[in-house]
């Protein structure tokens, strides 16, 4: 794992947060707008781009899910299941993005169909681990996600995000 | 200029925002925190590498004040001068961090000392631009940024944060 692979397949932004609301159903008429939330934990910012497999999708998840980048009470650097933590995964595929000019270009990025397959398959690992994980079901973290495709209408509290970069 | 460069000295992620705050001092005993914000515009987060330079540090700067990222009233992408928007700088380190087993690295973070001055050149850029343009003067447009080493206290609003990753 490198934080800038000469061709990478899956990027992902990382941010610490005490707090954060992803819009996940724009206001139609007569409805309102649906959010989902999520407490203390990480915000997954996540893009793939040609070359991307299940197999890496399911090895950034699983990194996402245990670098030690979380602030934990006693001020220790620990994971977001030892937090433990929530997780909002945000799909971006801005983040495939190359500078040409002044535009950015996305001729780097997955195919929309392969793309929206690999992030279900992203959000599951999340969801799994999340789930059958004992201190995080007794503490009752969550995973949330962004609807793939769509506006990631958002909003967040940090005590200090901590951005980090993940490429595979 | 790439968004995966093989070895980049200067990596910033861009944000677009409806309003973010940044707390630039931490409460001290009889002080309460203070802080900077920003109404609509671009978080800038920036963070330089082994290899930066005055030069690239100011061409990121130009960079990042044209790339057509913003999106304007009528829905078009304009660069954050022309929106006319806001710019909030935060430094962030932790954007050099490797991957190594569970534990990020920061080994190609540029020295301390080196980083402060290619960070006050950098938003000297941002400031001298936002100023000068007729454009930004008369909406009041303003440059705020973060205290470089201090821990980056943040919240922010978007309509879609529409994440961008830079390197030179």
């Amino acid at each position: 794992a490198s934080s800038s692979a000469t061709n990478p397949s899956v990027r992902v932004v990382l941010q610490q947060c005490m707090g954060a609301q992803l819009m996940v159903q724009p206001a139609t008429e007569g409805s309102e707008p649906q959010f989902v939330e999520i407490r203390r934990g990480v915000i997954v910012y996540i893009c793939f781009l040609k070359g991307a497999t299940k197999t890496l999708a399911e090895k950034m998840a699983k990194l996402a899910l245990t670098v030690r980048l979380s602030e934990s009470d006693d001020g220790k650097l620990v994971s977001v299941i030892d937090l433990p933590g929530d997780v909002l995964i945000i799909p971006q595929a801005t983040l495939g993005g190359t500078v040409k000019g002044k535009v950015m270009q996305y001729h780097k990025n997955i195919a929309k169909d392969e793309g929206l397959q690999l992030y279900s398959e992203f959000v599951s690992v999340f969801r799994k681990t999340i789930e059958k994980n004992e201190k995080c079901a007794t503490a009752g973290c969550v995973v949330r996600h962004g609807t793939y495709g769509n506006r990631q209408v958002f909003s967040c509290q940090t005590n200090g995000p901590y951005t980090h970069l993940i490429e595979l």
